[in-house]
Protein backbone atom coordinates (compact mmCIF):
# COMPACT_ATOMS: atom_id res chain seq x y z
CA UNK A 1 0.00 0.00 0.00
CA UNK A 2 1.14 3.40 -0.72
CA UNK A 3 -0.04 6.08 1.82
CA UNK A 4 0.69 9.51 0.98
CA UNK A 5 -0.16 12.65 3.70
CA UNK A 6 -0.15 16.48 2.19
CA UNK A 7 0.47 18.34 5.65
CA UNK A 8 2.13 21.79 6.65
CA UNK A 9 4.13 20.01 9.79
CA UNK A 10 6.20 17.41 8.02
CA UNK A 11 8.33 17.66 10.86
CA UNK A 12 5.70 16.01 12.89
CA UNK A 13 5.94 12.56 11.65
CA UNK A 14 9.76 12.15 11.78
CA UNK A 15 9.45 10.06 15.80
CA UNK A 16 5.98 8.49 14.24
CA UNK A 17 7.54 6.55 11.17
CA UNK A 18 10.68 6.05 13.23
CA UNK A 19 9.08 4.23 16.32
CA UNK A 20 10.18 0.43 16.42
CA UNK A 21 6.91 -0.63 15.64
CA UNK A 22 5.59 1.78 12.71
CA UNK A 23 9.51 1.37 11.69
CA UNK A 24 9.66 -2.62 11.89
CA UNK A 25 6.13 -2.38 9.78
CA UNK A 26 7.44 -0.81 7.05
CA UNK A 27 10.48 -2.41 6.91
CA UNK A 28 8.53 -5.64 5.92
CA UNK A 29 7.64 -3.42 2.65
CA UNK A 30 4.11 -3.93 3.60
CA UNK A 31 3.43 -0.36 2.72
CA UNK A 32 5.30 3.21 1.65
CA UNK A 33 4.57 6.26 3.33
CA UNK A 34 5.44 9.84 1.63
CA UNK A 35 4.75 12.84 4.05
CA UNK A 36 4.50 16.04 1.36
CA UNK A 37 4.72 19.49 2.75
CA UNK A 38 1.72 21.79 1.11
CA UNK A 39 4.29 24.96 1.10
CA UNK A 40 6.13 23.17 -1.88
CA UNK A 41 2.92 23.98 -3.64
CA UNK A 42 2.17 27.82 -3.13
CA UNK A 43 3.06 29.93 -5.97
CA UNK A 44 3.17 32.89 -3.73
CA UNK A 45 6.98 33.98 -3.42
CA UNK A 46 6.07 34.40 0.07
CA UNK A 47 5.19 30.73 0.19
CA UNK A 48 1.58 31.21 1.60
CA UNK A 49 -0.92 29.00 2.25
CA UNK A 50 -3.58 30.59 3.70
CA UNK A 51 -5.81 33.64 3.34
CA UNK A 52 -8.76 35.29 5.54
CA UNK A 53 -11.75 33.91 5.41
CA UNK A 54 -14.80 35.45 3.09
CA UNK A 55 -17.63 36.83 5.31
CA UNK A 56 -14.86 37.85 8.07
CA UNK A 57 -14.13 35.44 11.29
CA UNK A 58 -10.92 34.62 13.17
CA UNK A 59 -7.88 32.90 11.93
CA UNK A 60 -6.89 32.28 8.37
CA UNK A 61 -7.94 28.98 5.59
CA UNK A 62 -5.88 27.01 3.64
CA UNK A 63 -5.92 28.33 -0.03
CA UNK A 64 -7.81 25.56 -2.32
CA UNK A 65 -5.78 26.17 -5.15
CA UNK A 66 -2.73 25.25 -3.17
CA UNK A 67 -4.01 22.15 -1.76
CA UNK A 68 -5.34 21.48 -4.84
CA UNK A 69 -2.20 20.88 -6.70
CA UNK A 70 -0.42 18.99 -4.10
CA UNK A 71 -2.71 16.68 -4.02
CA UNK A 72 -2.98 16.38 -7.92
CA UNK A 73 0.86 15.99 -8.08
CA UNK A 74 0.71 12.93 -5.62
CA UNK A 75 -2.33 11.25 -6.45
CA UNK A 76 -3.72 9.14 -9.34
CA UNK A 77 -7.36 8.12 -10.73
CA UNK A 78 -6.75 4.90 -8.04
CA UNK A 79 -5.95 7.21 -5.07
CA UNK A 80 -8.12 7.12 -2.12
CA UNK A 81 -8.44 10.73 -1.54
CA UNK A 82 -9.32 11.27 2.22
CA UNK A 83 -9.53 15.12 4.34
CA UNK A 84 -9.43 14.99 8.23
CA UNK A 85 -12.36 16.84 9.17
CA UNK A 86 -14.99 16.78 12.17
CA UNK A 87 -17.54 16.63 9.59
CA UNK A 88 -17.59 13.03 9.53
CA UNK A 89 -18.97 9.86 11.93
CA UNK A 90 -16.24 9.15 13.95
CA UNK A 91 -13.62 7.02 12.67
CA UNK A 92 -14.75 2.87 13.82
CA UNK A 93 -12.37 -0.27 13.47
CA UNK A 94 -14.49 -1.38 10.84
CA UNK A 95 -13.27 1.56 8.70
CA UNK A 96 -10.01 0.87 8.93
CA UNK A 97 -10.29 -2.60 8.04
CA UNK A 98 -11.84 -1.05 5.04
CA UNK A 99 -9.20 1.13 4.20
CA UNK A 100 -6.50 -1.57 4.63
CA UNK A 101 -7.55 -3.05 1.40
CA UNK A 102 -6.99 0.08 -0.45
CA UNK A 103 -4.15 0.51 -2.72
CA UNK A 104 -2.89 4.23 -2.93
CA UNK A 105 -4.49 6.50 0.43
CA UNK A 106 -3.93 10.08 0.14
CA UNK A 107 -4.57 12.29 3.49
CA UNK A 108 -5.19 15.55 3.11
CA UNK A 109 -4.56 17.44 7.34
CA UNK A 110 -6.39 20.36 7.67
CA UNK A 111 -4.85 23.40 10.17
CA UNK A 112 -5.84 26.88 11.41
CA UNK A 113 -9.62 27.82 11.35
CA UNK A 114 -9.52 24.95 8.22
CA UNK A 115 -9.55 24.61 4.33
CA UNK A 116 -11.41 26.44 1.66
CA UNK A 117 -14.52 24.13 1.73
CA UNK A 118 -14.23 23.65 -1.72
CA UNK A 119 -11.61 21.22 -1.40
CA UNK A 120 -14.28 18.55 -0.83
CA UNK A 121 -15.24 18.46 -4.40
CA UNK A 122 -11.78 16.37 -4.74
CA UNK A 123 -12.03 14.24 -1.64
CA UNK A 124 -13.37 10.84 -1.16
CA UNK A 125 -13.85 10.41 2.36
CA UNK A 126 -13.48 12.62 5.10
CA UNK A 127 -12.29 11.15 8.54
CA UNK A 128 -13.05 12.67 12.26
CA UNK A 129 -11.19 10.57 15.05
CA UNK A 130 -13.44 11.76 17.71
CA UNK A 131 -16.05 14.11 19.12
CA UNK A 132 -12.67 16.89 20.45
CA UNK A 133 -10.45 19.32 19.00
CA UNK A 134 -7.48 18.70 18.13
CA UNK A 135 -4.49 21.71 16.79
CA UNK A 136 -4.97 19.89 13.29
CA UNK A 137 -5.07 17.10 11.67
CA UNK A 138 -1.52 15.51 11.83
CA UNK A 139 -2.35 13.48 14.79
CA UNK A 140 -5.42 11.78 12.99
CA UNK A 141 -3.73 11.00 10.19
CA UNK A 142 -1.14 8.92 12.46
CA UNK A 143 -4.13 7.71 13.92
CA UNK A 144 -5.50 6.35 10.71
CA UNK A 145 -2.10 5.22 9.29
CA UNK A 146 -1.19 3.68 12.63
CA UNK A 147 -4.92 1.52 12.40
CA UNK A 148 -3.67 0.52 8.60
CA UNK A 149 -0.45 -0.32 9.39
CA UNK A 150 -0.92 -2.90 12.34
CA UNK A 151 -4.08 -4.44 10.28
CA UNK A 152 -1.89 -5.35 7.27
CA UNK A 153 1.20 -6.94 9.26
CA UNK A 154 -1.83 -9.00 11.29
CA UNK A 155 -2.38 -9.67 7.92
CA UNK A 156 0.56 -11.04 6.99
CA UNK A 157 1.23 -12.29 10.62
CA UNK A 158 0.52 -16.04 11.48
CA UNK A 159 0.28 -14.73 15.27
CA UNK A 160 -3.70 -14.22 16.33
CA UNK A 161 -4.18 -10.46 17.01
CA UNK A 162 -7.78 -11.42 16.95
CA UNK A 163 -7.92 -11.98 20.66
CA UNK A 164 -7.68 -8.08 21.40
CA UNK A 165 -10.20 -5.21 22.10
CA UNK A 166 -13.06 -4.80 19.85
CA UNK A 167 -12.58 -7.28 17.14
CA UNK A 168 -15.19 -9.49 18.52
CA UNK A 169 -17.08 -7.08 19.71
CA UNK A 170 -15.97 -6.84 23.08
CA UNK A 171 -13.70 -5.68 25.71
CA UNK A 172 -10.77 -7.32 26.51
CA UNK A 173 -10.74 -9.23 29.40
CA UNK A 174 -8.36 -8.27 31.97
CA UNK A 175 -4.97 -9.87 32.16
CA UNK A 176 -1.70 -10.80 34.50
CA UNK A 177 1.93 -11.07 34.59
CA UNK A 178 3.91 -12.26 37.34
CA UNK A 179 4.28 -11.44 40.08
CA UNK A 180 1.71 -13.45 41.09
CA UNK A 181 0.58 -11.20 44.25
CA UNK A 182 1.83 -7.59 43.97
CA UNK A 183 1.19 -5.67 46.82
CA UNK A 184 -0.97 -8.18 47.98
CA UNK A 185 -3.48 -7.49 44.83
CA UNK A 186 -3.22 -11.73 43.64
CA UNK A 187 -3.68 -13.15 40.07
CA UNK A 188 -6.76 -15.02 40.02
CA UNK A 189 -6.03 -19.38 41.17
CA UNK A 190 -8.33 -20.28 37.69
CA UNK A 191 -5.43 -18.90 35.50
CA UNK A 192 -2.67 -20.51 37.36
CA UNK A 193 -4.01 -24.00 37.46
CA UNK A 194 -3.53 -24.42 33.87
CA UNK A 195 -7.34 -25.79 33.02
CA UNK A 196 -7.62 -24.49 29.81
CA UNK A 197 -11.52 -24.85 29.31
CA UNK A 198 -11.91 -23.11 32.51
CA UNK A 199 -9.31 -20.38 31.73
CA UNK A 200 -11.29 -20.29 28.85
CA UNK A 201 -14.58 -20.02 30.31
CA UNK A 202 -12.93 -17.15 33.14
CA UNK A 203 -11.33 -15.07 30.47
CA UNK A 204 -15.16 -14.91 28.31
CA UNK A 205 -17.11 -13.91 31.82
CA UNK A 206 -14.14 -11.13 32.23
CA UNK A 207 -14.81 -10.18 28.86
CA UNK A 208 -18.38 -9.91 29.36
CA UNK A 209 -18.31 -8.46 32.37
CA UNK A 210 -15.67 -5.05 31.52
CA UNK A 211 -17.83 -4.74 28.33
CA UNK A 212 -20.85 -4.71 30.80
CA UNK A 213 -19.38 -2.11 32.95
CA UNK A 214 -17.41 0.39 30.28
CA UNK A 215 -19.55 -0.31 27.19
CA UNK A 216 -22.78 -1.33 27.34
CA UNK A 217 -23.17 -0.11 24.06
CA UNK A 218 -20.77 -2.93 22.47
CA UNK A 219 -23.40 -5.10 23.95
CA UNK A 220 -26.35 -3.94 23.26
CA UNK A 221 -25.05 -4.34 19.24
CA UNK A 222 -23.87 -7.74 19.35
CA UNK A 223 -26.04 -11.02 19.02
CA UNK A 224 -24.88 -13.25 22.23
CA UNK A 225 -24.04 -16.98 22.51
CA UNK A 226 -26.22 -19.30 24.93
CA UNK A 227 -22.68 -19.45 26.89
CA UNK A 228 -22.80 -15.63 27.10
CA UNK A 229 -26.23 -15.43 27.97
CA UNK A 230 -25.65 -17.56 31.06
CA UNK A 231 -22.06 -15.88 31.69
CA UNK A 232 -23.87 -12.42 31.51
CA UNK A 233 -26.91 -13.82 34.11
CA UNK A 234 -24.29 -14.75 36.44
CA UNK A 235 -22.37 -11.35 36.51
CA UNK A 236 -25.60 -9.71 36.84
CA UNK A 237 -26.29 -11.92 40.00
CA UNK A 238 -22.88 -11.07 41.35
CA UNK A 239 -22.72 -7.80 41.34
CA UNK A 240 -26.18 -7.42 42.85
CA UNK A 241 -24.85 -9.27 45.53
CA UNK A 242 -22.06 -7.01 46.07
CA UNK A 243 -24.73 -4.30 46.64
CA UNK B 1 0.18 23.23 33.81
CA UNK B 2 2.76 19.55 34.53
CA UNK B 3 2.12 16.91 31.97
CA UNK B 4 4.35 13.56 32.58
CA UNK B 5 4.18 10.75 30.16
CA UNK B 6 5.31 7.12 30.66
CA UNK B 7 6.07 5.34 27.94
CA UNK B 8 7.95 3.05 26.53
CA UNK B 9 8.49 4.78 22.76
CA UNK B 10 9.97 8.21 24.25
CA UNK B 11 11.69 8.94 20.39
CA UNK B 12 7.71 8.98 19.23
CA UNK B 13 7.41 12.60 21.14
CA UNK B 14 10.38 14.27 19.17
CA UNK B 15 8.41 15.43 16.04
CA UNK B 16 5.04 16.28 17.80
CA UNK B 17 6.46 18.50 20.89
CA UNK B 18 8.82 20.09 18.48
CA UNK B 19 6.09 20.85 15.65
CA UNK B 20 5.49 24.82 15.62
CA UNK B 21 2.36 24.85 17.05
CA UNK B 22 2.71 22.41 20.08
CA UNK B 23 6.16 24.16 20.49
CA UNK B 24 4.70 28.01 20.33
CA UNK B 25 2.07 27.12 23.21
CA UNK B 26 5.11 25.50 25.33
CA UNK B 27 7.28 28.38 24.81
CA UNK B 28 4.50 30.26 26.44
CA UNK B 29 5.14 28.30 29.75
CA UNK B 30 1.55 27.25 30.11
CA UNK B 31 2.51 24.02 30.05
CA UNK B 32 5.71 21.52 31.39
CA UNK B 33 5.83 18.28 29.43
CA UNK B 34 8.30 15.63 30.42
CA UNK B 35 8.53 12.19 28.35
CA UNK B 36 9.35 9.49 31.13
CA UNK B 37 11.10 6.19 29.52
CA UNK B 38 9.24 3.35 31.71
CA UNK B 39 12.10 0.83 30.98
CA UNK B 40 14.59 3.16 32.86
CA UNK B 41 12.81 1.40 36.01
CA UNK B 42 12.93 -2.29 35.34
CA UNK B 43 15.24 -3.77 37.59
CA UNK B 44 15.99 -6.55 35.55
CA UNK B 45 19.70 -6.94 34.09
CA UNK B 46 18.37 -6.94 30.39
CA UNK B 47 15.77 -3.57 31.22
CA UNK B 48 12.85 -6.05 30.49
CA UNK B 49 9.86 -3.85 31.25
CA UNK B 50 7.14 -7.23 30.19
CA UNK B 51 6.31 -10.92 30.78
CA UNK B 52 4.03 -13.42 29.06
CA UNK B 53 0.43 -13.54 30.70
CA UNK B 54 -1.26 -15.68 33.15
CA UNK B 55 -3.45 -18.83 31.21
CA UNK B 56 -1.44 -18.32 28.33
CA UNK B 57 -2.97 -16.07 25.06
CA UNK B 58 -1.10 -14.32 22.41
CA UNK B 59 1.88 -11.68 23.36
CA UNK B 60 3.46 -9.61 26.13
CA UNK B 61 2.29 -7.86 29.18
CA UNK B 62 3.95 -4.92 30.67
CA UNK B 63 4.87 -5.92 34.01
CA UNK B 64 2.79 -3.51 37.37
CA UNK B 65 5.84 -3.33 39.37
CA UNK B 66 8.23 -1.76 36.58
CA UNK B 67 4.99 0.84 35.90
CA UNK B 68 3.78 1.61 39.23
CA UNK B 69 7.47 2.55 39.85
CA UNK B 70 7.82 5.30 37.37
CA UNK B 71 4.78 6.10 38.51
CA UNK B 72 5.63 6.67 42.24
CA UNK B 73 8.86 8.45 41.12
CA UNK B 74 6.66 10.52 38.41
CA UNK B 75 3.43 11.70 40.59
CA UNK B 76 2.33 12.98 44.07
CA UNK B 77 -0.32 12.76 46.35
CA UNK B 78 -2.03 15.82 43.46
CA UNK B 79 -1.28 14.34 40.67
CA UNK B 80 -4.33 12.94 37.98
CA UNK B 81 -3.23 9.73 36.85
CA UNK B 82 -4.49 8.48 32.96
CA UNK B 83 -4.60 5.20 31.67
CA UNK B 84 -4.77 4.91 27.73
CA UNK B 85 -7.11 2.40 27.10
CA UNK B 86 -10.04 0.72 25.20
CA UNK B 87 -11.85 -0.03 28.43
CA UNK B 88 -13.70 3.90 29.02
CA UNK B 89 -16.39 5.74 26.91
CA UNK B 90 -14.28 7.61 23.86
CA UNK B 91 -13.19 10.87 24.57
CA UNK B 92 -15.13 13.77 24.35
CA UNK B 93 -14.42 17.97 23.87
CA UNK B 94 -16.14 17.97 27.54
CA UNK B 95 -13.43 15.35 29.04
CA UNK B 96 -10.89 18.45 27.37
CA UNK B 97 -11.91 20.87 29.43
CA UNK B 98 -12.49 19.01 32.06
CA UNK B 99 -8.64 17.75 32.09
CA UNK B 100 -7.51 21.17 31.56
CA UNK B 101 -8.08 22.40 34.70
CA UNK B 102 -6.30 20.01 36.73
CA UNK B 103 -2.26 20.98 37.34
CA UNK B 104 -0.80 18.14 36.83
CA UNK B 105 -1.51 15.12 34.80
CA UNK B 106 0.51 11.54 34.47
CA UNK B 107 -0.71 9.50 31.40
CA UNK B 108 0.54 6.05 31.39
CA UNK B 109 0.71 4.53 27.71
CA UNK B 110 -0.14 1.10 27.26
CA UNK B 111 1.53 -1.21 24.39
CA UNK B 112 1.98 -4.66 23.41
CA UNK B 113 -1.15 -6.77 24.41
CA UNK B 114 -1.51 -4.16 26.84
CA UNK B 115 -0.25 -4.03 30.77
CA UNK B 116 -1.03 -6.37 33.46
CA UNK B 117 -4.63 -4.85 35.07
CA UNK B 118 -3.32 -4.33 38.39
CA UNK B 119 -2.13 -1.08 37.27
CA UNK B 120 -5.81 0.26 37.47
CA UNK B 121 -5.77 0.13 41.07
CA UNK B 122 -3.31 3.58 40.64
CA UNK B 123 -5.16 4.97 38.25
CA UNK B 124 -7.55 7.83 38.36
CA UNK B 125 -9.32 7.34 34.72
CA UNK B 126 -9.06 5.14 31.95
CA UNK B 127 -9.10 7.10 28.53
CA UNK B 128 -9.87 5.60 24.86
CA UNK B 129 -9.96 7.85 22.27
CA UNK B 130 -12.46 6.57 19.86
CA UNK B 131 -13.51 3.01 18.20
CA UNK B 132 -10.51 1.58 16.82
CA UNK B 133 -7.45 -0.09 17.98
CA UNK B 134 -3.91 1.24 17.40
CA UNK B 135 -0.36 -0.37 18.27
CA UNK B 136 -0.15 1.81 21.49
CA UNK B 137 -1.05 4.37 23.79
CA UNK B 138 0.99 7.01 22.76
CA UNK B 139 -0.55 8.42 19.77
CA UNK B 140 -3.52 8.34 22.11
CA UNK B 141 -1.41 10.10 24.71
CA UNK B 142 -1.07 13.20 22.08
CA UNK B 143 -4.12 13.68 21.09
CA UNK B 144 -4.70 14.44 24.78
CA UNK B 145 -1.82 16.23 24.96
CA UNK B 146 -2.77 18.33 21.71
CA UNK B 147 -6.55 19.23 23.00
CA UNK B 148 -5.28 20.40 26.64
CA UNK B 149 -2.59 22.89 25.17
CA UNK B 150 -5.21 24.28 23.30
CA UNK B 151 -7.65 25.02 25.25
CA UNK B 152 -4.84 26.30 27.93
CA UNK B 153 -3.94 28.63 25.01
CA UNK B 154 -7.07 29.79 24.43
CA UNK B 155 -7.64 30.55 27.84
CA UNK B 156 -4.88 33.41 27.86
CA UNK B 157 -6.16 34.30 24.25
CA UNK B 158 -8.58 36.98 22.88
CA UNK B 159 -9.06 35.66 19.59
CA UNK B 160 -12.46 33.82 19.69
CA UNK B 161 -11.31 29.95 19.14
CA UNK B 162 -15.27 29.58 20.42
CA UNK B 163 -16.49 29.40 16.42
CA UNK B 164 -15.09 26.17 16.29
CA UNK B 165 -16.64 22.80 15.29
CA UNK B 166 -18.38 21.13 18.86
CA UNK B 167 -18.03 24.03 20.69
CA UNK B 168 -21.47 25.82 20.18
CA UNK B 169 -22.72 22.07 19.29
CA UNK B 170 -22.56 22.29 15.94
CA UNK B 171 -20.11 21.77 13.13
CA UNK B 172 -18.52 24.42 11.84
CA UNK B 173 -20.16 26.23 8.61
CA UNK B 174 -18.08 25.83 5.45
CA UNK B 175 -15.99 28.47 5.01
CA UNK B 176 -14.16 30.01 1.49
CA UNK B 177 -10.96 31.90 1.28
CA UNK B 178 -9.50 33.41 -2.31
CA UNK B 179 -10.37 32.96 -5.04
CA UNK B 180 -13.97 33.80 -5.45
CA UNK B 181 -13.88 31.23 -8.07
CA UNK B 182 -11.55 28.14 -8.27
CA UNK B 183 -12.52 25.98 -11.48
CA UNK B 184 -16.19 27.76 -11.66
CA UNK B 185 -16.54 26.71 -7.99
CA UNK B 186 -18.08 30.22 -6.83
CA UNK B 187 -17.59 31.74 -3.01
CA UNK B 188 -21.26 32.42 -1.93
CA UNK B 189 -22.48 35.83 -2.98
CA UNK B 190 -23.30 36.59 0.47
CA UNK B 191 -20.38 36.03 1.95
CA UNK B 192 -18.89 38.68 -0.20
CA UNK B 193 -21.21 41.56 0.27
CA UNK B 194 -20.54 42.85 3.48
CA UNK B 195 -24.20 42.63 5.29
CA UNK B 196 -22.89 41.38 8.43
CA UNK B 197 -26.32 40.54 9.67
CA UNK B 198 -26.87 38.23 6.62
CA UNK B 199 -23.42 36.85 6.71
CA UNK B 200 -24.21 35.62 10.24
CA UNK B 201 -27.64 34.27 9.79
CA UNK B 202 -26.28 32.38 6.69
CA UNK B 203 -23.08 30.77 8.43
CA UNK B 204 -25.88 29.57 11.28
CA UNK B 205 -27.94 28.13 8.71
CA UNK B 206 -24.87 26.45 6.98
CA UNK B 207 -23.63 25.14 10.24
CA UNK B 208 -27.13 23.61 10.74
CA UNK B 209 -27.22 22.19 7.63
CA UNK B 210 -23.72 20.73 8.17
CA UNK B 211 -24.80 19.02 11.41
CA UNK B 212 -28.39 17.43 9.77
CA UNK B 213 -26.01 16.47 7.01
CA UNK B 214 -23.16 14.72 9.01
CA UNK B 215 -23.47 14.13 12.63
CA UNK B 216 -27.53 14.24 13.35
CA UNK B 217 -26.75 13.14 16.76
CA UNK B 218 -25.32 16.47 17.51
CA UNK B 219 -28.62 18.15 16.88
CA UNK B 220 -30.46 15.56 18.62
CA UNK B 221 -28.82 16.26 21.96
CA UNK B 222 -28.98 20.00 21.91
CA UNK B 223 -31.43 22.80 22.75
CA UNK B 224 -32.66 25.08 19.55
CA UNK B 225 -33.07 28.88 19.30
CA UNK B 226 -35.93 30.13 18.06
CA UNK B 227 -33.84 31.03 14.77
CA UNK B 228 -32.26 27.77 14.62
CA UNK B 229 -35.67 25.82 14.80
CA UNK B 230 -36.94 28.12 11.81
CA UNK B 231 -33.11 27.46 9.83
CA UNK B 232 -33.63 23.88 10.08
CA UNK B 233 -37.32 24.08 8.63
CA UNK B 234 -35.96 26.11 5.23
CA UNK B 235 -32.83 23.74 5.01
CA UNK B 236 -35.67 20.87 5.16
CA UNK B 237 -37.81 22.69 2.69
CA UNK B 238 -34.51 23.31 1.03
CA UNK B 239 -33.94 20.06 0.79
CA UNK B 240 -37.32 18.39 -0.18
CA UNK B 241 -37.43 20.38 -3.29
CA UNK B 242 -34.09 18.90 -4.76
CA UNK B 243 -35.43 15.63 -4.57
Amino acid sequence: MKITVLTLFKDMYEGFLNTSIIHRILEKNLAEIKIIDIRDYSQDKHRHVDDTPYGGGAGMLMKVDVVHRALLDNSNENTHVILTSPKAKPLKQADLLRLSKEKEILIICGHYEGIDCRIEKYVDEKISIGDYILTGGELPSMVVIDGILRLLEEGISSASLMEESFNNGLLEYPQYTRPADYNGDKVPEVLQNGNHAEIRRYNLKMALKETMLYRKDLLESRELSEEERKLLSEIEDELQQRD
